[in-house]
């Protein structure tokens, strides 16, 4: 099976379309095996987000192209935006989609820190599955301070880089490289209108709450359609699958003699997520995965664009 | 969305490698459009099917080079094998995957079958959801008699082919060309030994007995297992899919006061028949197709195909 793995590099430019549309092209044609799958600027965050597609290596090689090119195109010193962002190539998680672990993913946060970080004279964090401390886990924590607070915040011990110098990068702040699971945002909506069900049950099934380990949730108010809905990020489907949450729903809600009247993916999804709610409702005895045609079609597509390119 | 159609012929030939790599080569080079996702070969049955894959026009060009070349090469007048057939190339069915529908392969196999027809001399039938009468919609029906038989059948004037001379091509007989949906092998076993309710629900599901269009079935002991099983032929999983007849063997079982211990599905199945399932047991208020990574994947893979080619 072809190695599927998403990366998704936040870059601190959302205005000038000739500098996103650069770094852009910078990744795609630093490898030959990398595909572009998304790409959306927002102008009010002046932020770019990427979704890249391909291999381990090639999204490494691809990857470190981009970096430099942005490094060299964008000044974070003149740079306004509402969303929050430490250097000029803010964030680049990793995703395993198929054909690879999260240990994958961890393996090329680790290689491509190292590596734009010996590149660039850039300090580089790890964060989520790849950080090194629980206090870097959450990228929030990490990132919190922003470009302006970072000299200060890099001249504590405690917040020496995992690569590179001690002291920001004087145009590109620093860069937080990590892997992460695929999220999926499903939300369940019940026939009620009392926002205080939609908040028991989020509370009965979100992880702090002492439900479902890879499960956040809270209720929310549909007023149009005079519902309530239990929103939920799955931050790890495979080990908290979507079945099994939904059913927590639908039990929880029936206690209160409400019911589910229907259920909603917000964004993408990968496959798997939804073949293993199938494969629980049918019982089916095997994963179906390597026999779904598109699986195939793939494998067989990849193949001929190796050949090709 | 990238159109996708499978393409499954049957050619008579499953000894001479070289032949059969000829006629198989024939198809991929006539087209760049078009894959080949899997190629089997039968010594007994002196036959091979392949399986194709590609847009509509694509798959036409490497049918027509596909037939020539079969033609030039296999001459049924010296042909054995335990399988039955009526031409060099037997069966041409197009089957719609994704971005197709079931007319658009019925259009597709006129316009091969027409093709065919006036670059070989051939005659050619039409059958399944492209044939023009009841009588030659199943194609045992259209194939009685074999190749041996051919002259004589085609003397009646009822069977006067849909494409082409009146009189079978000398040494290539004649090719049945058609249209039909995925059909998806399905199969639900039971936790007891009795044949007699597996047999009883195989008759309360499948058409002829009163039940789904779509489904035909049988009850088959799994003696090993010391179980029996529903085993099921999903001859459209669009219009009578998996989930529902599913919940109405385990319905069934449960009057019996036998459990469903499992499900099987063997073979290929297209991504969609399990999608749907997911989408009826989650209660999704949206087909959740075009939300799906590797869909969005494979109509990048393909758009980069076609820009490489």
């Amino acid at each position: 099976m072809v190695q599927l793995i998403e990366c998704v590099p936040n870059i601190s430019e959302g205005r000038r379309d000739d500098v996103v549309v650069a770094v852009r092209e910078a990744a795609l044609s630093a490898s030959r095996g990398v595909l572009l799958l998304d790409s959306q600027s927002d102008r009010d965050h002046n932020r770019s987000v990427f979704t890249f597609l391909g291999d381990g290596p090639s999204l490494v090689a691809a990857m470190a192209a981009m970096v430099a090119e942005a490094l060299a195109r964008i000044d974070l010193r003149s740079h306004t935006g509402a969303h929050p962002r430490l250097g000029a190539v803010d964030v680049v998680p990793f995703v395993p989609l198929r054909g690879a672990t999260q240990a994958d993913c961890v393996a090329l946060a680790k290689e491509l820190g190292a590596r734009i970080a010996r590149e660039n004279a850039l300090p580089v964090y790890l964060y989520e599955d790849a950080a090194v401390s629980e206090e870097r886990r959450n990228l929030s924590n990490v990132r919190k301070g922003e470009f302006e607070g970072l000299a200060k915040k890099m001249s504590d011990p405690g917040w020496k880089p995992d690569y590179g110098p001690s002291e920001p990068h004087p145009s590109g702040g620093a860069t937080v490289v990590g892997a992460r699971a695929f999220l999926v945002a499903y939300n369940v909506n019940l026939g009620t209108a009392d926002l205080r069900i939609a908040d028991r049950i989020a509370k009965a099934i979100r992880h702090i709450g002492g439900g479902y380990r890879y499960a956040k949730a809270m209720g929310v108010e549909l007023t149009e359609r005079g519902i309530v809905q239990v929103s939920i990020n799955m931050t790890n489907f495979e080990k908290t699958p979507l079945h099994r949450v939904f059913e927590t729903v639908r039990s929880e809600a029936e206690r209160h003699g409400v019911p589910v009247v229907g259920s909603e993916i917000v964004g993408l999804v990968p496959q798997a997520a939804l073949l293993s709610a199938a494969e629980h409702y049918l019982r089916l005895e095997a994963d179906p995965r390597p026999q779904v045609v598109e699986s195939r079609l793939l494998d067989v597509a990849f193949a001929q664009l190796e050949k090709k390119s």
